[in-house]
C-alpha cells in the first residue's frame, strides 16, 4: 500500500450525486476534517457507462484530480454491485431469481446473478475500463472491488454452475450422495442434471445441499471478485486490492478463505445494539477482521481496515438511534486499537434522495454547520495523532470461528430453531471482553502457538482435521474451553455417531446422549449460583470431572461444566450458555492456570483496555464506555493530548486515551 | 341531487342474492325502518351480464320498480369492482399481478388491472348498458360507480401505462432521473423502456419510483372512474355521480384530488377501535370527508355521504366486536353532525354465503326479529327528525392532510419503520376533539380564510408552494402548529437540505440537525410534566423560543416545543408526540391567543359537541359517549324529542340530543 | 392380520440408510428389545428403482429375510411419498404448485401432485413391483401404503381434476352456483372452464370453493391410496393394508371416510405440549383413531394402530423437548389402553444425515449404550406382558367430531380468526378426561346406542341429517351437550337463517342473535364463579332454561349455559368456552342424570384410568402422570408385575399398572 504513515480516515464519497460546485465544497470540508482517503465510484456504473460501451469518465477524472490536489487519496471502486438499467434490459437472464422462482427486477441494487456469464463479462469490461484509465493515477491508494458480496440466486445459470461446482467438489455422484445422505427421503441422484439449487420445496431441505449451496456461492462470488482483481492487478501490480466484507451468518462468504485473495481485509460494520452492546460488537468485529487478516500473505501483518461504519447512527429494532456525542470518536479509536488501519465511514455526504437518504453521513443533511461534522473534524485531529501506532493486539487467547458452522446452524431440523454460531462466538467474546482477556480469532487449522487458551463456541461442524486441531492443542499442553453444539457433525453436516460432541469426545472426556434445548425465557440453575440459558444437555463423564452441575430441572445433579486433563493440557466443556457473569468467571478460571491474564487488571468495569504493539513499541488504548469519569492505573504519554501519565489516566465520561507506553 | 329533504338512510342492497319473495319482505322491512336510499347492483355484474354481451336486467327492473313504488330511492351501482369469471377467462391478461409477479385469479373480488384495456372497455360497456336502461328511472337518486377503488397491479399493461404516465409527468428522462435521484445506486435511466413498476427487487426500492407509482395509480383509477362517469353523465346530466372512498394511507387514491370529479364525496368507514377510539375515528373520518368535499364544484356546500359503515360490528384485532345497544344510532348521528347527508350501511340483509357472510347487516341472519333491526327502525325515526339540519360545521381550526405524505411515510429507509401520516393527523385530531375544538381538514393550498389556527401534523412532503402556504398564513397573522416530520422532503421525496424541517425552517424559526426516533415503548419526559413518544429531535432555535423542553435522556435541557413570532402571526413547532393530555393542552394554548374556543366549553369529558349550521340556522349535536348520564348547558329544541331545552340537556348514558338553537 | 397374539412394537426402519453390517446389529438390538414389527421401505423409492424401470430389490430381500429369521414381522411400505429425482426430471408437470403459482422442486419429500397422471402411474408401477415380489413373503404382516397423505396442489392437472370432481358432486353449474353462493361478489359460473382451484386472489376466497377444494383433495388422495391398495389386495388378499394418518385440521383428509378403505386405522401422533397437555393430546388422538376405526368393516373391532410417535422428544415452540425417564413407556401404554394394537415409533435408528437427522429414535445417535435404548428394552418387556388385552374401551359418552367443520372453521371471514374445530373438540375431551368420563368419538350419523350422553363441540357444519342426528338422539331420551359454533352453517358452509345455532335451535330451545368473540386475553365472568374465554353470545331462550348466566360485560344477566327438555331427553347449550374446572363440572352435571359415571371415581387427580375389555375380560389401565406416588382403589392382577392387587394399586411417580380385573 502506498502508505504515507497516516491512518485512513474518510469514507464513501459519491460525487456522481452532486453538481460539480459541491465537489469543491466537499474537498474543502474534507481538508478541514483531515480526511485522508475516500472511496469513490461504488454504485457509479450508470454514470460511468450510461449506454453499453459508451464511457463517460471525465467527471471522475476531475474528481480524482481535485482530491489529489488536496492531498486526499482514493479507494477507487468498481461499480459492479449495481448494474445500470440498460444491463438488465439487455440481459434479463442475468437478473437474480429467489428460491420461490421470483425473478427480481432492477430498481434497487445487487440485481444480478454472479453466476450469469453476461454479468461477469460486463463486470470485467467496466473493470478494464477503470483499470486502463486509473491504475496509475497518483491519487489511487487502493482498489475497492464491488460492494459487500453476498447475494445468491436460483436462476438456470446458477443451477448449471452449482452442478459444475458440485462435480468439482465431489468428483462423482456416489460421493455426493454419500455426503448429502440422499438415502434419506429417497433423494438419491443418478444424473447431475437431477440436482438443482435448494429451491422452494414441499418441506425441509437436505442439509448437505444447503451447506454446499452456501459454499458454492462463497466460491462463485470469490470468482467474481478474482475476475476483477486479476484485471486490476495486471494493470498495476503495485496498487493493493480489496473488497469490503459484510458480516453475518447469513452471508454466503467464507471470510477467512477470501482473505487469501485480498491485499487488505476490509469490513463494513454496523452494530445493532444501542447500548454497551454496540461496543461489544465493535470489539468482536474488529477481532474477526484481524483474525481473517492472518490468512493473508504470510509476510503481512494482520492489518485490516474498517471500510464502512455509520458516523452517527445505529440501526436497531426498526429505527435509527442517533449516537451520543463523542461516541463516533470512541468507536473509531476502538477499531484502531484492534488493528484497523483507520476509520472509514458510509458516507461522506448524505444524499438528497435514493433509498438510503437517511443513512448517516459525516456531512449530514444539515450541512457542515452541525454537531456531526464538528465531531468529524475532531476525529480527524485525533486519528492524525495516532499515526505512530503499529503492530497487532497482544492476545494470548484464541477464539475459534467457522463460517460453515454458522451456515449449518441455520439449517432447519436442528434441535432448536434459534441456534447461531455467530451468537455463540459473540457470547464467548463478550465474556472475554468483560474479563479483560484479549483474544485473536482463529479458524480451525490456524497455528495456535502463543495461545495458551483456545475457546471453541458451538463449532458445530468438525471433520477429523478440526477435531485434531483441538486435540493436538490440548495434548501438547494447551488449554481449551469448548461449548455445546461443538463437534456434533462432520464437514457435510452428518452427525458423528456414538454420542455428542462426536469428534471431540476424547479430548473433552465427556459423552452426551441427549440435548435439552431451552425455551426462549427458560433458565436452568447451576450449582455455582449461576444460570444457564439456550441449551442444556445430559453430560456423561468419560474421563472429565464435573466442575459445575445443574441445580434444577430434569438434569439436577448432573454435570454442566467439566474439566478434563488430556495429555499435557486441560479441556473444559460447557454444556449450557452461562449468564454473562458466570461465563466471565469461568473463562477467567480457565485462563489463569493457562497463564493468561487481563490486559489491564485494574481497569474499572466499563473501561475497555487494548494493548497494541510489537517491535516498534507498545500502545495502551483506554476507552471509557461509562457516563462517569474513570481512573485507570497506567503510565506513558497520551497521544491525544501529549500529556505524560505517570501513575493513572483520568478519563472523562465517554473519554479515550492512547498511551505510548515506556519500553523496557 | 334530487333532494326530497330527507336524510339518506339505508345501505347496500343485494337482491341478486335472494329469491324474489324476499325482495317483497325487504321492501316492507325498509318501509318500516323508514329507509330512504339503497345501493343496488354493486357486485352484480355476473347477474347482469352472465355471458359476454348477453344482458339480463329484468330482475333489476323489477327491483327498482318495487323500491320506487315503496318510495325508496336508489343509488345504482356499476358492478365493475368484480368482473364475472367469463371475463377473466377471456382476458387473462387483465388479471392483476403482484409485485412478486404472481398473477391473481378470480374467485374473490377486484381481480382486474385497471390499466388493462380489455377491462376498461368491458367496464365502459356494462356502464353504458345500465345508463341506457336506468338513467331516467324515477327511483334513481345517485350513480354509485364501482366500489372502493384501491387496487394496484404490476402486469405489462400497468408497466406500459406507468411509463406513459411518467413521460407525461416528467416530460423527459433527465427530469425523471433528477426527481428520483437515480444517481443513487446506479439507477440512471436512458430509455423509457428501462423503467418498470416497483416489482420485487433485491433490496430497498427507490422512493421516487414508489411515490410516483402511487400517484400513477391514483390517476389511473380516477381515469377508470371518469370513463364511467362520462358515460353516465351523458345519459342524464341531472343525476349526481359518485364513488365510495375507502380510507387509509395504503390506498393509492388522492381523495381530495378525486373530489373534483365526483358530485358528492362518499366514504366507507370502518373503525378499528372498540372503545372511545371508534368515536374519535368516526369524527376524523367525517372531518376528512367534509374537507375533501370542499374540493368539489365551487358552488357546492361541503356535503358528503357516509356510504358504508357496519351496523353492528367493529372489526378489530382479528375478531368482530358487536356494538353496544344505541351505539349504531349515536355513530350515525355523529356523521350527520359533521356534515354527512345521511347514514348508509353495508349492508341491508346479511348474506347466506360468500366471503362476507358474517359482515353485519340491518337485517341480520336472525332476521327482522332482532335487536339490530329494531335499532334500525329507531334509527330511521331519528334520522327522519333531523331532516331540517343544514349547513356545515362551525370550525375555525384547519387541520392539514396530504395523501402523498401518507404514501411517502410508508417508504422503506426512513428513520423509523412505523411512521404514518394518517396516525399523526389522527393524534392531532384526537387532541382537538378532546379539547372541543372543531376543525376542518385542509389540503395544502386550500384557502385558510376563517381559520385562525392551522395544525400541520407530519406533513412530510412540502414543495415550495406548500411551504409558502404555511408561511403566508402565519406571516399574514395566522397561527400555526406544526409537528415533527413536516417539511422534510420535497414533492419527489427528496430531502430539503440545510437542516430539518427544510421547507419550514424559516416560518418555524427552528433548525433540526438530528432525529431521535423512539422505540415502541420508549417515552421521553418533558419539562411541563408531560411525556413524548414516537419521536424526538435536536431542535436548534433560529428565532423561535422554547416553550417546553426535554427533561430526560440525551436531549435533556433542549427545546421540545417552540413558538416563533413570524410576520404578524405565530408558529409553533412540536418535535415529539405529546401524550394526549399534553397535546390537548398545547392545542388549547395555541388556539386561545388565536381566538379559537371550544364548541361547547362546558361539555363534560366524553360528551361530543358539534355545531352545524349557517344561514338556515344552527344545530347543536350532543353525543354522550360515556356510560353515565351527563348534563350539558344548552338551549333550544331537541329535534329527537321535540323537548324545549332552556338551560341544560340531560343526556342518558350513551344518549344523543340535537338542538335547534335559537337564532340571534 | 396375521396375528401372533403379541402387540406390535417397533417402528420405521430404514436399512437403505445403512451398510449391511449395521443391519445385523439392528436385528440383534431389535431382538433384545423384543421388537415385533418394523416398517420398511417408506422413502426407499430411489433405492428400489434408481432409474426408471430398473429395480434393485436384492437388498430388501436380504433385509426382510434377516428380519424374518429373527422373528420380526414387517409392515412393508410403498415408497410413493417421495418420488426419486429422476421422476421429477422426467415429469416436471407432476411437481406440485402452490396457491401462488410457485412450482415446488424435489429435494425434500412429497414433491408430487396426487392428481398428476404421471405420478399416479409411477406410483402404481412401483407398487406392482413390490406386490409381485413380496406379497407372499413370510415376514409380511401389513402393507403400509405411502406416508401421511396430506398435500394439495394447484397445478393444471389439479385444476382439471377439481372441475371433474365438482361436476360429479354438483351435477350442474346451477347447483354449484347455489351451493357456493356465487351471487356474492359476482362469482356466478357459466362454464366449468371458469372454475379453478382457490389460487392466490385479491381478497377473501369463496368459502364454498375452499370447502369443496378440501373435500376434493380428500377424495383425490384417497383415490391415490386405493390405486395402490387394489394392486396390493390383488396380489394377496390375506395381507391387511393401511396408510398412516397425519392429524390436524389442516389435513385435507376425512379420516372417518377413509377408514372404510383401510384394513386397520393407523395414526401418527406427535404431541405438541411438553407437560400434561401431551398426555391429554395422547388420549384424544387415541380416541379419535378408535372412533374412526368404527367406520371400518362392520365385523371388525375398532382396533387401530399407533404407527408413529417419537420415542424421546416432543417438538414444541421451535425446539425439541426430551422426554422424561419412563414417559415413553407410559405414553405407549396409554395408546394400548385406548385400543392401539401396539406402539410403533418413528424411528428405529437415528440417521446420520438428512433433514430429520435429529428426529428421535429408539437407537439414538449415541447408540445402544443409551438411556433411550435401555428404555426401549423395558418397553418391549412391558408390551410383551400386555398381549392378552382385548376389546375396546368402555365408554358411554359420544364426542362428535367432523373433518369438514374443521376445514370450514379455518376459512377467512369468520367472526374471529382463531377458531378451530379440533381445539374445541380437544377442550371438551380434556374436560371429559379430567372428569374421568371415557368417551368414544362419533362422526355425525354414527349410531348412538349405548351413549346416553352426546357432546357436540363447535360442530359448525350441520346439514339436516346432522341436525336430525342430534335431535333424534335427544328426542329418544338421550342427553346432549352442544357448544357454540355448532349448527351454524349447512354442508356448503351457508348460514342457517333465522338465528343461530340454525339447525339445532329446536332441540336446544335457544336462539342466538349475536356473537361476541372474545379477545385473546379476554375473560368473561359466569354466575357460577367460572369464567368463559374465546367466545360469548346473546342467547335467547325459546324453551330452554338458563343454568348459568354471564356475570359481567354487555351480556351480564343473560344466559351462558342452558338446559332444554326435548322429547324424552335433555339438551344443554354452552355459549362460551368454560375454564377447565367449570367445563369438567358441567360435563359431570350433564353426565350424572344420564347415568354416566367416571371409569374410576376414586382415582386421584393426575392418574388416568382407562378400562378396556369385552367378552374376553376386563383390564384397568392406571397411569400416574404426576411426579408423586399415588394410590388407586382397585383389584386384580397387575400384568406388568404379576402382583395381585386386593384393594389398591400403589403407583410410583410416573408409574403404570394394568390390572386384569376379576370377572363376575
Amino acid at each position: 500500500m502506498r502508505d504515507d504513515g497516516r491512518l485512513f480516515y474518510g469514507g464513501d464519497y459519491n460525487p456522481e450525486q452532486w453538481p460539480a460546485e459541491v465537489w469543491r465544497q466537499d474537498v474543502e470540508l474534507m481538508r478541514r476534517a483531515r480526511v485522508t482517503l475516500v472511496t469513490v465510484g461504488v454504485f457509479a456504473w450508470s454514470r460511468l457507462e450510461p449506454e453499453p460501451g459508451r464511457y463517460t469518465l471525465d467527471w471522475l477524472d476531475e474528481v480524482l484530480d481535485l482530491l489529489h490536489d488536496a492531498g486526499i487519496r482514493v479507494a477507487l471502486a468498481t461499480p459492479t454491485a449495481s448494474p445500470p438499467p440498460w444491463f438488465s434490459l439487455a440481459h434479463p437472464d442475468a437478473l437474480p431469481v429467489t428460491a420461490d422462482g421470483v425473478r427480481l427486477h432492477h430498481g434497487s441494487r445487487d440485481t444480478y446473478c454472479a453466476a450469469a456469464p453476461a454479468y461477469r463479462a460486463a463486470a470485467r469490461r467496466i473493470t478494464e475500463v477503470l483499470a486502463d484509465r486509473y491504475a496509475h493515477h497518483p491519487a489511487l491508494a487502493l482498489w475497492h472491488v464491488h460492494n459487500e458480496y453476498g447475494t445468491t440466486c436460483h436462476c438456470p445459470h446458477a443451477e448449471v454452475a452449482f452442478r459444475r461446482w458440485l462435480a468439482d467438489r465431489h468428483g462423482d455422484l456416489d460421493t455426493l450422495n454419500d455426503a448429502w445422505t440422499t438415502s434419506f427421503w429417497s433423494q438419491h441422484y443418478t444424473d447431475w442434471a437431477q440436482i438443482g439449487t435448494p429451491r422452494a420445496t414441499q418441506y425441509l431441505h437436505n442439509p448437505g445441499q444447503l451447506l454446499d449451496f452456501r459454499r458454492f456461492w462463497s466460491d462463485t462470488l470469490l470468482a467474481a471478485y478474482t475476475d476483477q482483481r486479476d484485471v486490476l492487478r495486471a494493470a498495476n501490480p503495485d496498487v493493493p486490492i480489496t473488497t469490503n466484507y459484510v458480516l453475518g451468518d447469513w452471508v454466503p462468504v467464507d471470510h477467512a478463505r477470501w482473505a487469501r485473495e485480498v491485499d487488505l481485509v476490509a469490513i463494513d460494520h454496523y452494530p445493532s445494539a444501542v447500548d454497551l452492546g454496540a461496543e461489544e460488537q465493535t470489539a468482536l468485529a474488529a477481532d474477526l477482521a484481524r483474525g481473517w487478516a492472518r490468512h493473508g500473505a504470510p509476510d503481512r501483518a494482520p492489518d485490516w481496515l474498517l471500510m464502512e461504519t455509520a458516523p452517527n447512527l445505529i440501526y436497531t429494532a426498526g429505527r435509527m438511534h442517533t449516537k451520543e456525542p463523542g461516541r463516533m470518536l470512541r468507536q473509531s479509536v476502538a477499531h484502531v486499537a484492534r488493528g484497523s488501519r483507520g476509520a472509514l465511514f458510509f458516507q461522506w455526504r448524505a444524499p438528497r434522495g435514493g433509498a438510503e437518504r437517511f443513512h448517516s453521513a459525516l456531512v449530514p443533511h444539515a450541512g457542515a454547520d452541525s454537531r456531526v461534522y464538528r465531531e468529524a473534524v475532531r476525529l480527524g485531529q485525533a486519528l492524525d495523532r495516532l499515526a505512530e501506532v503499529r503492530g497487532t493486539v497482544a492476545a494470548r487467547v484464541a477464539l475459534a470461528w467457522d463460517a460453515a458452522s454458522g451456515w449449518a446452524l441455520h439449517h432447519p431440523g436442528l434441535p432448536a430453531e434459534r441456534l447461531h454460531h455467530h451468537e455463540e462466538v459473540a457470547a464467548a467474546h463478550r465474556a472475554l471482553w468483560h474479563a479483560g482477556l484479549a483474544c485473536d480469532v482463529a479458524v480451525p487449522g490456524d497455528p495456535l502457538d502463543g495461545y495458551p487458551l483456545l475457546v471453541v463456541p458451538a463449532l458445530y461442524l468438525a471433520d477429523e482435521a478440526t477435531a485434531g486441531w483441538v486435540r493436538d492443542h490440548v495434548h501438547g499442553g494447551g488449554h481449551a474451553l469448548v461449548t455445546y453444539l461443538s463437534g456434533v457433525a462432520d464437514e457435510h453436516a452428518r452427525i458423528h455417531l456414538g454420542g455428542y460432541p462426536g469428534a471431540l469426545r476424547d479430548v473433552l472426556g465427556v459423552r452426551v446422549e441427549e440435548f435439552h434445548p431451552l425455551g426462549d425465557d427458560e433458565r436452568v440453575a447451576l450449582t455455582d449460583g449461576g444460570t444457564g440459558t439456550v441449551w442444556a444437555e445430559t453430560v456423561g463423564l468419560t474421563g472429565a470431572q464435573a466442575v459445575t452441575g445443574y441445580a434444577g430441572g430434569v438434569l439436577a445433579g448432573q454435570p454442566a461444566v467439566t474439566r478434563h486433563t488430556y495429555g499435557a493440557g486441560v479441556a473444559w466443556y460447557v454444556s449450557t450458555r452461562p449468564d454473562d457473569a458466570t461465563y466471565r468467571r469461568l473463562l477467567t478460571e480457565a485462563a489463569t492456570p493457562a497463564g493468561v491474564t487481563p490486559t489491564c487488571p485494574d481497569a474499572p468495569d466499563g473501561v475497555e483496555a487494548v494493548r497494541r504493539g510489537g517491535d516498534a513499541g507498545s500502545w495502551l488504548f483506554l476507552l471509557n464506555h461509562t457516563d462517569r469519569p474513570q481512573t485507570v492505573p497506567a503510565t506513558g504519554v497520551d497521544l491525544l493530548t501529549d500529556a505524560t501519565v505517570t501513575d493513572a489516566v483520568h478519563l472523562p465520561a465517554g473519554g479515550v486515551a492512547v498511551l505510548r507506553e515506556p519500553t523496557g
